[in-house]
């Protein structure tokens, strides 16, 4: 019912860093000592990466990566998704592959050949159950306008992107080039504001993009104020209403906004009893969101969906669910 | 109390096969269709893992391997301890190292030159949270008798041995050769029956040794009537009272039995509400009895801190701890 094209193969393409999560616990002294700012994600080189696993605590090694978490989510959910990314030939490359081909995700780039090993987010996981990401991009950053399938893209529903492009002039060139080629197929252009960092550095061009190219945003409302600066949250609704056909706010634990047309629609967050590790939890909202999407849920369904994929990814460490996701969020 | 020599460096030093646990979940079914028995360890080649890893679906990657898991969590209370065993210098082997330097256990053993790469034990987990491990040795199994460190073994309290161990003539060998040195220099030997595959195996071999060199053994239930084919648990622990200074006897969710001269405490397992992988429960449970062993806590209290750190490790997948272990079971 959302004009989508009944006739393609994939419900969803999406484009992103192949990011292996190294999680592990500490405290909020230890990202003070570090000079990370809680909830963000920063982008390190290999030398800093080595240095801060060397200090971090026990950790647990489980696939992740924005986009591919939310396909992982959707493929689990029963959409048919393929995605587009750079592992290395390696090790965590193949622990990469093996965790989307088990959920049924299609992921057929191939590896990068740069020499750069396949990347890795190292996650702190604070008591409050805030995490905060330091990620090497390695082959994850070797994302060309080549790796782009003309075939596939021009074969999908919708196209999913991650602000987290932008970090490169041939990353983001790849990403563009996979909006058009969708867009003239007649797919539509789903794309996450990502992170803080990644609206500050590119504020300009987003909002030339949210008016030309997005279909469908998803942004948190610290990633909306940062896109909109000195903007109240209510200010910031009345601005962005109507700029793509779905705009998708979300709040944490104070649930999400749907802006669509000229409907609002509130939906609540899930309560959950105790949040473990929120790693994932806005990729999981777009998991549900989009599956519901394209299986023509209402959009109050399609947010409720978002919601309930999201409280099932809080309550346990990482991104990837174990359990069949449907299950769980029945 | 137990007449350990205090001037020793170690608490213990554990000689066992480095593995990366490679968790995710299954149904029996599963387990029938591919000629598992749950609850046991099984053996496999390269190519079953691959073949068996591709089946699997998502999974996450956390260091395991008996003993060291017995070393990180007696490290994680405060014990000062040693590993011996082999990884391979590749991406899993410096997860595996970062692990035990990370809850401070020291792990100087040189990494393999065999080539195979740093073993994995692809561990199913089904709904009744009982784990069925696959385990593919590779490097792990290249321990040799040069790799058993004179001055370390020398330097310990207690030598903490796996019946793992026992699969290939070499690593029996080191194993014996670590035990000897350990003795001979005052410390004690303690020993894990491993598993009822590797008790059928070697029975004669392991009833000697348990007269001639254990000084405290742990076995669960299954592993004990394997031992002793034909006995009852009752004629069983009439048996085995006194062949070593202390014999552990686990039983799950039932609790355990320490044995010790003409004494028999009885420890109750700690309840828990949710069990969602015993993967470790064995391991940790020897993790806390040994490190109440060699802290001159009682019998009664080390069976006790042995059941906390059961009960904490099978609240959550996998045999290592993310938060600090002393602090999950005070």
């Amino acid at each position: 019912m959302y004009g989508l094209d009944k006739n393609k193969r994939y419900d969803v393409v999406g484009i992103g860093n192949a990011i292996l999560d190294v999680l592990g616990m500490t405290d909020d002294a230890f990202l003070q000592k570090h000079g990370m700012q809680k909830g963000t994600m920063m982008l390190i080189d290999e030398q800093r990466a080595s240095e801060l696993y060397d200090k971090m605590a026990q950790t647990q090694e489980i696939s992740g990566g924005s986009a591919a978490n939310t396909l992982a989510g959707m493929a689990a959910l029963g959409s048919k998704a393929a995605f587009i990314g750079k592992v290395c030939d390696d090790q965590l490359g193949r622990i990469y592959r093996h965790d989307l081909a088990a959920v049924g995700v299609d992921f057929n780039s191939t590896p990068s050949t740069t020499g750069k090993p396949t990347g890795c987010s190292y996650i702190l996981v604070t008591p409050d159950a805030e995490r905060t990401m330091n990620t090497y991009l390695g082959a994850g950053g070797d994302i060309y306008e080549e790796d782009i399938d003309e075939a596939l893209l021009a074969n999908t529903r919708l196209v999913y992107g991650e602000g987290y492009q932008w970090s490169a002039p041939h990353t983001k060139a790849a990403m563009l080039k996979a909006f058009n080629i969708a867009k003239a197929n007649g797919g539509k252009v789903c794309f996450t504001l990502s992170d803080v960092f990644c609206v500050e550095a590119n504020r300009e061009e987003f909002l030339q993009l949210l008016d030309a190219h997005f279909d469908i945003l998803f942004a948190n409302e610290e990633e909306a104020k940062a896109l909109y600066p000195g903007k109240s949250f209510d200010e910031i609704i009345g601005i962005i209403q109507g700029k793509a056909d779905v705009v998708i706010l979300t709040r944490g634990a104070r649930g999400s906004l749907i802006l669509s047309g000229e409907q609002r629609i509130t939906i609540s967050a899930v309560p959950v009893k105790d949040v473990v590790d929120t790693t994932g939890a806005g990729d999981l909202y777009a998991a549900g969101f989009l599956h519901g999407y394209t299986h023509n849920m209402s959009l109050q369904q399609c947010g409720d969906l978002g919601s309930a994929c999201a409280a099932e990814i809080i309550q346990h460490i990482g991104a990837r669910s174990l359990k069949p996701l449907g299950e769980l969020v029945a």
